[in-house]
Order: C-alpha cells, then structure tokens, then sequence
C-alpha cells in the first residue's frame, strides 16, 4: 500500500493512500499520535493496512497537505556515484566502498510543493533516485538479511545547489539547502516489491527525460548499501537511504542545464510511482 | 552556568552542575518533561539558571549518567581544516568557503563514557574542538548578529576512523561511527564567555599534550560559520557546530599515532572545562 505523511487543519498525521481518497491513520491508533516514524517504530505498518482494508477512507487527497513521506527521519544517508555512467560523468572513479552523505530533514520537501530555487546560485540541479525506508532496525546488518530490514521505497529528487557542493572537498552544503530533496509521493509498502526486483528510474524535466537506468545497473546495490552502512551506525526505523543517481544529471550536460523557477521535475519508479515538483525561486514563494 | 544532560534511574532529564551536586531540572518546569534541546527552543535557560540560583541541588554528581550535552540535536555540522596547521599537515588548501561534514546523533557519546573503537579499523584518532549550541535559530544570519544566537560552549572529540573515512571523497562513513564524538562535559551558557573571547583548547593523550591552539587562529570565525551554515539551511535550537581541529591529529605525525583499547583522551578548553573519555574496544564494551 501507499503510506503517506500529511497535515489537515493544522493536525499532522500519517495514512494510505487509495486513489483520490486516503485513509487517516490517527482514528485506527486512538490515543496516539503516531506520525509515520513512530507507526514504523511500533511495527504497525501490517496493522495500518488491515484497518485501511476494513475501513472507508475518510478523506479526500485534495483536501489535504501532503509532508515529505518521512518528515523527520532520525538521518537521511545518501550514496554518491552508485551508477556507472554518472560516475564516468563526474569524471571520477568507482571506489570499493559507496561515496556517503548526508542531508538534514529540513532540506526535504513533499511532492506537490516547491522544490525552492535560493536567490544564492543559479546552478540548480535535478538528481533522480530511488529511496529506501528502513523498517526494522540494527546494526552490521548482513547483506543476506538486508531486505528484511525495509519497510518500502519512495522517489527521491536529491536536489543539488552545484556550486555550494563543489566549493569545498565535502558535498555538504550544497546537498543540504532548504527544500531542494523532494521525497515522496508516498512509501510503497515493501510487501509490493519483491527484493531485488529490478526498478526502472526515470527523471524529466518540463517533460524531456533527462536520466533513466534500472536498479540492476547499481554499482553497490541495496543489500550492500544497508550492510555498508550499518557496519558504522545503527539504523534505526525510519531512517532514509537515498541510493544513488543515474547518469544525466544537468551540470554535466553540454550545454549544462540547471533548473529555474517555473521548471516541473518528474521522478520516475515503475514499481512506486511519480513524484512531481515544480522549482520556485525563494524570493517569490508565498510563505517566504 | 554548566548545563548538562542526564539520566537517572532510567529517567532522562537535564540539569545544572555546580561542583559535585546537581540542579535536576525537571521540578524546575512541573508538568513538562523538557530535555536541554526543549528548554533551549523555549527560552528557559535563563529561568532554569534562576531556579539553580533560589534551589538546593538535589543530585549528587556521582549518582547520575551523563548524556551527551545534546543527546539529540536535529543536526551536527563539522567545519574541517579550520585551522591553518591542520590545513597544511593534511596536504590540503585553504579554502574560500568552510568545509563542512554532518555527524548523526547516534555517533555521540558523553563524558566519562567510552570512546567505542570498532573491530573494523584499528585507525581512531581524536580531534579537539569547541563546539557551539544553537540558541536561537534562523537563516541566513548576519555574522555581525550570530552571538546572539549561541546558547552555550562545549567540548568535543570529533573522533575519526581514519582509513574509513578516507575510502572515497566523502568523510561520512569515518566521522560517524558509533559513539566516537564525544560531547561534554557541560554546555557553559553562552553569558559566562563574551562574543569574540579567544579561548584555548588542548588536547592530551594518555597525558601527553598532542594539540594546542586557540580560537583566534580560526580560518572561519565562528560567526562566519553561522552566517555561512544558516545561509543554506535553517539553524534550529539545539543545533550543534562543531568548529574544527588544530594541527597535530594522531593520522598525521610520524610515526602515527592511533587511539587503542584505555587511552585516556582530554580536549580542555580553558573557557570551558576538560571532556575526558577511555578508549575501550567494542568487543570489550560490557554493554556489548
């Protein structure tokens, strides 16, 4: 099923999405005020669909104001350079260990909202990706074991600040301003996709396909990428991997092409779905 | 005044330390279960200093756990090569913009408590520093008003598994495994040290002194680092920078030098205090 974070009359909750309509969590957990995290946390993800399959959704996807899928993930790890092709582009070289960074949760943003363009550079670029959300937790993960530990996948557009990433050794700056991850449109359950089934990624821009590849083409793969990581931190219910771009990616076209205000952005999962955003300079967002 | 966090008969709470007694907090704010990051986001350190001032501690020092200062922060921002001996003993340059990595909560670790060596590597090296909490948050703040904005000083052992973090380009997977930052004694509040004071900071191991600078020879100010972080992601309460080491990591000397199995780590700052910790191998960790 589809699980998404949402906000309604100024209440935040999680629910199931069908359709047009979606199922309000917060009535099937009385008492709680469990946010999507916490219903992960709980192993309540099974439970969340039994109620959605035996209730009537209560309300209507217009009605509501949908959050990045996790909004308060405990981290947000990123693998850099896990697809050949955009690691010839770059210029660089296959390691033997995946390239890892990180994002903050306050540089996420929902499907549907601004991705927001920051009056600082010009060098917008759009990265699309496949995100995993991990369900139970653990650290040393074996790679046998990995998929067992994902709770469902999501489209991620790790949106990249090109000149701020690039001005230091490290990423960080330019992975982390505010808005530019896109992150949804929703989680679909893991129980809809088989492990190591092959996904195909696809990234348009104002309707050009700007990258496309399929999950087998990754250099470490999921399994290793959740064994990789848990060998130095715990994973926790909730955390986001965000597994790595294709090749395509707009600063390293000829001429390069960077996203401006007014630019809708397409991330493609066969097996998830789309998630949409439109590109809004800061200065002339409503709420800035 | 020395703000610290704890847990006390499987209890989390935070306090003020006054020698060998503590100020619990949590009569201080009846009805409310305020960690050190809730009494920042709501202004309350000066009332909990007033309570500390009209109160007998009621805790002895001895009886409770100490937690990293800020068990939780919603981010941890590194600045790396801030500090023009490091610079040059890394083979690296100077850069216009900071150079920053982002450790994650779970890498934390208090004073007193072991500084956790993994299996993986035999590479742990300390590094001294200060590190900032935020107190107000925003974007995009002016260096001329950052001060204002910083809630207290503390120490921190940015602890690094070198050879991890060296595996690509991206320092994430070395600067972030478990429990290697350590993260105390105490957030001195940011009244007891006046905008600009030059503070010295030390680092000794096993005794013998391995780092030694003071906070004027910065490459990045600290109100540049504020005003250069906030520019592209929102500054929240409880947020912690972590403002960059001096010459003399253990990686770089010859021979190296690498933390092992009961080395006692020290990082004093003279503003501030001594963050002492053991090095203890993981397999060796009785909570293992």
């Amino acid at each position: 099923m589809k699980f998404i974070s949402f906000e309604i009359d100024g209440r935040a909750s999680c629910g199931i999405q069908q359709g047009d309509s979606v199922h309000d969590l917060s009535p099937a957990f009385p008492g709680q005020a469990y946010d999507l995290k916490a219903l992960i946390t709980r192993d309540l993800l099974g439970e969340a669909m039994a109620y959605a399959r035996s209730h009537e959704a209560t309300l209507r996807l217009a009605d509501i104001k949908l959050l990045p899928v996790i909004p308060n993930p405990e981290k947000i790890i990123c693998v850099g350079l896990n697809y050949g092709e955009h690691v010839r582009e770059t210029g660089r070289e296959v390691t033997e260990s995946p390239t890892l960074f990180l994002r903050v949760p306050s540089s996420q943003l929902a499907h549907g909202a601004a991705l927001v363009r920051p009056a600082e550079s010009a060098r917008f670029d759009y990265e699309g990706e496949i995100a995993i959300i991990i369900g139970r937790g653990g650290r040393r993960i074996a790679a046998s074991d990995a998929w067992s530990h994902i709770a469902g996948y999501a489209c991620y557009n790790d949106g990249s600040i090109r000149d701020w990433q690039m001005a230091t050794s490290q990423w960080t700056a330019g992975k982390n301003f505010w808005r530019t991850g896109a992150f949804g449109p929703w989680m679909t359950s893991a129980d809809e996709i088989p492990p190591g089934q092959v996904m195909t990624l696809v990234t348009r821009l104002n309707g050009e396909e700007m990258q496309r590849t399929t999950t087998n083409k990754m250099i470490h793969n999921i399994p290793q990428q959740i064994a990789y990581i848990s060998t130095f931190v715990p994973l926790a219910p909730g955390d986001v991997i965000v597994t790595g771009t294709p090749g395509g990616v707009g600063a390293k076209r000829n001429p390069p092409v960077f996203m401006k205000h007014g630019d809708v952005v397409e991330i493609e999962v066969d097996a998830i779905g789309v998630l949409r955003n439109t590109v809004c300079d800061e200065n002339l967002l409503a709420e800035a």
